[in-house]
Formats: structure tokens, sequence, C-alpha cells
């Protein structure tokens, strides 16, 4: 089970995580690339971090809406998406070459991650792109119910997955997230974010919002990089890691 | 001798260029990369376009500037030229990848060039960013008097050049480009345009702004691709290589 | 029955729109505002070219979006749609006070009408923005058969309207508009853009793609600005104007 | 004297300065206009914060350049500029007038403040276009020893100054400052600024990095917002200027 967090959210003069804290507990570092956050110096900087500590680099592209954040749902055309994907994987793999690594896997992020999980033509489209890009990189996605359904789509584009769970946010009965949107979206407290990381861990299973014990089957588990205990959970969840 | 253009300076609606006309008689098609003209999609169907003619593409970066088309200078750090740079070339090489092609050389836009031409420190960045990217692809730089000078900082780098000359722009008596703002710093019509090419093709040079002959070695010769006479211009140079 | 124009739609270097040769044939300009196309020095010029002819300066705010000129639903919360419309106002209004003219109406662009015209919340976030902007400035709406519902929600914020009709947009049977991504959604030929124009201004009515024929009260006709046959188009719904 | 101090320059979900802890000690709020910092929904709670205490705002435009928080001066010509300028002042107004204030001054960002003090030729497009947008609007300059050409300059257009004098910032021999990329340019103890403020207060001088003392004859001290102990040194000024 592999650690992955968001890094490299910063933009400009503006700072956004804690990621010289939080990078040497990390398995994957995925990688902001511009469009919804980063840019060029910040995304040259989270690599030199990366590589410092040995961490796997991975895309982490969105749509194109820095002021969003990549929250917001933009409607793109299938070709559309799939040249702002590979127009991102691309920067940052650039970035990446100057500093004697390549990026690894590919994570899409915020509103685009969502509706890749909720839209198959979306999730196909940014298969499709990767396929041609380079069919060796694993898309992370979401550990739902429907893993079959997802396993299947991917196979038929040539890419693999990768399955991830989050230790800090909560799950609705249907085994996706509640809305960011919706009050309580988050754990916030590092007993629960705990605990759920080592149910994840332990039983492949979390518990739902109504309290449901639902099966989780995940490669990876998704923690946050940004707040005042991303430290104090990163260093939390490696050494429940550690102990398996 | 080699023709090369600046193509994919679209952007989103916006049309610029005549590029499916004058792309089948190119050997380098210059691709912007989305920071000063183009996008994704643009920089998509331009590679579509080059690869249907056979022509090698070259990425095209400039300032992060689209509303001024990268035409003004923006002052800027080294360590921000060079990572804007290498986020271009990957962008538009992760997009030729796409496409099963690659990025083969690079040349600067605009006010970028410019600046690089006129500034060692400039050219240094560029040439030790692009070091570090990919030390395979040449950069193309404008041929001016000073050639032993830039053949000895790009060495330096380990990059190859490539010298180019212009045959619409109107040279001032240092060898130079007389500036864009000035009345008459191109030419407008087609005869002064292949007189200029067949001077600098058959004599290695160019007839100043004063009237001085000014010997000019270049590998290849710069057309637009803008502008009503764009694919008739690029037709008669063409022809005029074919001569050779 | 005016008429209008979408105006100001060139970006930086890029061209859109024929608005020297059209501008003479308006009553009203809906000027682009910066975040879907236009920039400072294109609304100042536009400004100037409406002042010179005596035509009536209206805002023509869109979604952030310049790569997708506006065309792309973003999805925004009613403080967002509000925030972003008032500063596009305000924009504007600014660069008409240095020309000695003031903003006089407002039509959403793009996405943004159409989502306006889709969802009474956004409608409503719209008409409370401009309530708070300046009550005094009409907003601009399609002339739809709900013409009385959208007169009492804009009465609610003491905004009024103007309904406007479309002389080279094709009508579906519920009297909105045949969406752009279907084939033949606009009239293209002067014959039918003229004899709709006249329907429209004779009989207050128009032809759908049905064959239908539909009310529409109109109090202003929009027409296209850029295209071949645009100041031809604009000559002639003029004419027709007069002749009433 | 009045206490001024950047405010609304987060954006998106970037978060800087320190506003809700300063803006109850100033007198006059300059609020970024989106184009090197704030977006309109920033704008707009930055506006509803002033408001709040009773704060006079002022539009403080810069470079559009998110990535460089308009730090790094664009070439522009002066038609750029004035555009931009006027585009930026209106934003803000128009957010104003929907939250019943206006913009009752400006004063330039970063680099464009600092080439403005240094180009006069920048100086006289600023005060052109403030002119003819609202020449009530009185302009924030550096209180430099060329204090009477600068009136002179501004009288020409029928523009009131204001000078400003910094608490935080060194100061060269030459009565400007000295550069932010020089170590050591600005205060960071809170006993060097509250004892630099005094001075400006009771003294109406200086002390210039090389132990000079500069006379500076300011109508308003300008303090930062961001920063561990931007609230205590508004406290701080705050009740030195109350003691006067």
């Amino acid at each position: 089970m592999k650690l992955n967090c968001d890094m490299g959210e910063s933009f400009g003069l503006w700072k956004l995580g804690e990621d010289e804290a939080v990078m040497p507990y990390l398995d994957m570092a995925n990688i902001a690339c511009g469009m919804h956050a980063s840019d060029p110096m910040v995304m040259k900087k989270t690599i030199e971090l990366a590589n410092q500590y040995g961490v796997t680099i991975g895309a982490h592209p969105g749509y194109p809406d820095l002021q969003g954040f990549g929250r917001r749902t933009i409607q793109m055309t299938a070709a559309e998406l799939e040249s702002y994907f590979v127009y991102q994987l691309g920067a940052l793999d650039g970035l990446c070459r100057s500093e004697s690594t390549r990026v690894q896997y590919v994570k899409p992020h915020g509103a685009l991650y969502n509706t890749m999980m909720k839209d198959d033509a979306v999730m196909c489209s940014l298969l499709k792109a990767l396929s041609r890009f380079n069919p060796q990189l694993p898309l992370v996605v979401m550990a739902v119910p429907e893993r079959e359904h997802y396993l299947e789509l991917a196979s038929g584009y040539g890419v693999e997955l990768l399955f991830e769970a989050f230790v800090d946010r909560v799950y609705a009965d249907d085994g996706r997230l509640t809305p960011r949107t919706m009050q309580g979206s988050s754990h916030t407290s590092i007993e629960t974010i705990t605990s759920q990381a080592i149910q994840l861990i332990e039983n492949q299973s979390v518990t739902s919002i109504s309290g449901k014990t639902l099966p989780v089957i995940a490669d990876t588990l998704c923690i946050h990089g940004d707040g005042a205990l991303a430290r104090q959970i990163a260093t939390v969840i490696r050494s429940q890691l550690e102990c398996v």
C-alpha cells in the first residue's frame, strides 16, 4: 500500500501545502501541472524535492482554471479534454527530464477527477489520451465498488489502474466521497483519520457516513498536504503502513 | 538550406496564419506552445498537419503573455526563464508523442528571441535549460556577424545551433533586424522578398537598409505564415530552394 | 426595433469581427469585457468606434474563459457569478467613462446567456448583481415564450428587460435556439436571414426548424459581426428597419 | 497622517495577507484589482471588510501578471498602460458601487509603482489615464526628494498627489527604496519598524541604509499586511499616529 499526496499546489507568490514537511513520508507525489495550480518554477522545485526523498512522481492534471483551483467543472468536448490532459502530462514530464527523472503515473485533480468517476465518456477520454501519450503510465482512480467496470474500461486502452482510498474524507453509502461542499465531508481529527487509515490498511474497508462497513480494495492511500496537521498525519499513516 | 515558419499561432476561436496553405512547402514548423499563442487543441492539429506533410517539428516557446503575443519583454530571473522554457518544450513534446512524433529543435519566439540575441545571460539560460532537457535538440538563432561567439556559447552547453535568416525582414547595417515598431521593417512585395531570398541562397548575403552588402551564413530561411501572400511566398521560396 | 451586435471580440493580435464595417449600422454595441474575449485596448478602441457612430454601448460579460471564448459552461456558485459579472460591467464602464460615455445596458455572452435562459437561479444571480451595480441598466434576454415569467423575475429586482430575437439563428419548436453544435443551427444565406428579419419585424414571428410559426415579441434584433457577409447583412437589416 | 496598506491580495484558494486582522487599524485600503492579485470574489469581500471598518478604498492596479504578482516589469506602450490601468480602476469601482461605496484614490502596485517612479513617461501615462477616468481621485506616489517635480507633472493633468513613506522598507541614500532583491531591504524587527515610523511621523525624516538623515514629507504611511507581525505592527503604528 503506497502513500500518495497532492504536491506542488503553490502558485507564484502564493504558497499552499506543507510540501517540505510531508514529502519525506510519501511514496507518490502527485504534482500539479500549471493549469489549476502550480507554475513552472513550483513544478521544478517540487520535482527536486521528490527526487531528494526518492518519491515517485505522478502528473496531477486538472481543468484549466487557476482561479477556481480546478474545482469547477468546465464543459469540454472529448478532444479538448484529451489535448489539455496531454499538454499537462508533457509539461511536467519535460521538467522531470531536466531533473533526470520522469513522470511515472497520472492522477487527475479535483473536478476532473470527480467528473471522470461520474462520466465514463470522460474516463475514456483520459484513458485514450494516456494510452496515446504513454500506455506504461498507470492511472490513479478512486477505489469504488465498480472496480471491475473500471478495470474493463482501462484494459480496453491498455492502461493499468491504481485504486486509491482516502483517509480523511467521509464516504457516502455508495462508496463514493461525500461532496466537499457538504459540511463535515472531511475528517479533521487525527484520531478519526488514523482510525480510517488503519481500517483501510488492515480490513480493506471503510465506515460510511451512516455507519455501514464498505469494502475498499486500494493500492494507495491519499492524504492531504495542507492544513496544520498535515505533517503529523503523514507521520502517523506512514508508521501504520510500516507496521503492516 | 531549410525553410522554417512559425505555425500554430491561433488561439481558441481566433485564427492566425495560413497554416494549411503554407505547411506543404516547409521543412521545419516552429509550433507555438500555449504561452504566447496556441492552445493544446491548436498544437495537436498543427502537429497532425506537420506529420501529414512530413515537416520536422520544432518548439517555439515564448514569454507567458497571450495578450501581448509574446512581443513584450517580461523581466525574469534566470530560474524563471529556464522553467518556463522547459515547461513549453515538454508540453509540445508531450502532444507530439501522442501523435507518434517528437520535437526536433527549438526556436524561441518574439521578444524572447530578441532578448536572447541581445543578452548573453538570457542566451545562456536557454542553452542551459535546453541541455538539461535534451542536448540533442539544436537551437535556432539568428545568423548575425557574431556567429563564432554564439557557437562558443552553445558548445559550452553541448548544444548545436542552427542559424537562420529572414527573407521578408529589413536588415540594419549591423546585421540585425530593424525593429518591428519601425515603419518599413518588413518587406511586403513578393519581388523584394524573392530577391532577398535568392541573394541569401546564392550569395550568402543580404542588402541592409542603407544598401550595404552583409554576409549571412544561414542554415535555414524563415518565412511568415500569415498575410495574404503567405502561400505565394512559400511557393516561390520553395522553388528557389529546389533550384539550388 | 433596435439592431444589436456583439462587438470588440478581438484579443491581442487576434482579430475577430468586422467591427469597423458593421458599427455604422447598429443601434446597440454589445462590447466584450476581457474575460471571454477582448482586452483593455480592444475595449477602448471599440468604445471609440461606437462613439464615432453614436451607437449605444452595452456590456457583454461572459464566463472567464478566453480559450473557450465563453462558450463552455463553468460551474459556479451564485457568489462567483455575481462578482465576475459586476467586475466586467465595472471594467467596461471605467473605460467608457474615460471616453465620456457610459455602459447603458447589459447582455450576457455565449454559455452565460444560455445558462441564464435555462436556469432561473443563474438569471436571478445576474438580476441581483445588476440591481446592486445599477438598476437603471436594462438586461437583454432572449424573446422566448416565457416572456411573462422573465418579466416577473426581473421586476422583483427592479430591473428592466429588453427582449431580443436572432435573424441568423435557427429556432427550435419551443421558441429557443437550436444549439450551435448542431449542423445547420445558423442561417448562412442572406436571403434566409433577410426573410427571417422581415418576418420578425413585420409579423412578430419566426418560422421554426420544423416549419411552425412562433410568435416573437422583440425589442431588438441581434445580428453577427463576423463572417464575410457581416457588413452586407447589417446593411440589409438596417434598411428593413428603416422601412418600418 | 493616514495609514495605508495593500489589501485583497489573495487569489482563488490561495490566501495572502492578514486582512481581517489589519483592516481595523487602517485609514486607506489599497485593493488589488485582479491582474496581479485578487479576483472578483476577493475584491468583493475586501470591499465589505473595508466598509465594515469605515476604511477608505483605493484601487491598487498592477501589471497583468498573476504568476509574477506584478513584480516583473512588462514592456508596454503608453496606450497599453493606460487601458490596463483604467480597466482595473473600473472593475474595482464597479464592485464598490455594488457595495454602496466608491474608489477614492489610486496607488499602483509593485513593478508598476517602481516603473512609474523611475520613468516619467510611465508616470504621465498613469496621470493622463487617471485624469480621463476621474480627476477627482488622488494618485499615491512615493515621497521622494523630487517632490516638486512630481507635483508639477500631476498638476499638468489636474490630478492631486498623496505622498507615502514606508515604515518597514530600508531607504537608500537617494531617498528611494533599496530593491526587494537586496538582502535586508525590509526591516523585520518591530522595534526598527516602530522607530522608523516615529521618526517619519515626528521628524518628517528617515535614516538611510548608510546612516544619513533624509527629509521625507509624507501624507500617508504604508505598512504591509502579510507576515506574522502584521497585526502587531498595524496596532503599534496606529497608536503612534493617535499620539500625534
